[in-house]
């Protein structure tokens, strides 16, 4: 489903940052969840009541491949497909390519999220995110 | 070969920081990443040859389960465990566990790491890699 | 004040963590905020009343001397020293050694906090950190 | 010379990132740095001759003056100016914006780099610095 002809829930534009790098000189490991991150929330906040007084969304778990070392400076672009809709769960594809060459790809994977009430438990996905990824 | 019974290859304490936190007032997601390569460095920076001008790992994969939110203050204890001794690659499981309660799990999950060249083909895993693993 | 031999409001060991390195191989620059807010929170957090419902203090200005690079693995003291108690703000002054060897300077300078309302508004800084600096 | 008046060195326009913000919803005060380190190595990359084999720059103190509560999501311009051009130094100033409201000035401050040579003693300034600033 995270293949490039299935149509993103978004596609990102990022830059970059020179602190996204670490000692070895390429982005660290870690940068790339916060890239995830950011797409993720920027499509999120466009669904009317991904979050309210009585659910929200908490990452459950995530698997990254790195595919390729990424530099500075560099314009990426982050895409989240949806891969699964659960009843309480909602998994995310991503692929994070380069944005002068779509098909460098940087980091494929994906990230389950997982919708809970105010006690921490597991809720019904809210209708609202299962038709934004439908 | 994660579970707590086997030896870890390290059980590193650390102390989070209150940057950690993100606006939910819980360790960011990928701040997990970077616990589990300060282990790891601490780990591998300790068996000779690890790294050196002819080969260096990279970490090609990984997969993190977030088992509980992590507030701050907190000592967390990062375990790491040798999962699989690949021809050229190595595959680390971990646990995130609270200092002052070992059966609080934060996260586990698993990272691959690959040997590469210069060129940054795959090499075999270092012999003293091999050995610390077993 | 910030001289040795005036008592710290605070004295914290911390272990630097790999990702703060950059791609010069040191301790980036804004790591440093990060330990003197490590350092600024334990021991705020220490003082009854320092935040509450009707005040909370805010960081107005940061001054930063960067005397030798700091390089990883480390272990460093984050001292922080009242330097000036003013109507509603509070001037802390820092020093980061290692801890291995306190008269190895790696950062002094200052911290500006102004206690403000929900409003936004300054207000008298609280009894309970004033008592605190003296 | 940090009047808006004045021709900026560089006006970098930066998106802020979800985690740039802390507990208190607010973008944290190491981020800023982040954000200054970005404007500055974009501008002295393009200046031929900042760092070579034999000279490279340094960060030796800044200083950061916070204005008003950054929230995301926000588009912001990071402006450096040429504020003391020194024997072996330069003092930058900058102003931090709204992309949408160049009135609305997020921080202002100074930021010192010294030239050094490979055995850390400061050097003159280099020549193409020196030109790229006046």
């Amino acid at each position: 489903v995270s293949a490039p002809e299935a149509k993103p829930l978004i596609a990102l534009p990022m830059a970059m940052r020179w602190r996204d790098l670490d000692a070895f000189n390429h982005a660290n490991n870690s940068t790339y969840l916060t890239y995830l991150e950011e797409a993720r929330l920027q499509w999120m906040t466009q669904v009317d009541g991904w979050m309210n007084e009585r659910h929200a969304p908490i990452l459950a778990a995530v698997h990254v491949n790195y595919r390729r070392p990424l530099n500075w400076p560099a314009d990426i672009i982050v895409e989240l497909y949806c891969e699964r809709i659960g009843n309480t769960s909602l998994t995310l594809a991503h692929r994070i390519v380069d944005a002068s060459d779509l098909s460098a790809l940087y980091s494929d994977g994906q990230s389950v999220m997982v919708w809970i009430d105010q006690d921490g438990k597991p809720v019904a996905l809210p209708e609202a995110v299962r038709s934004a990824c439908q």
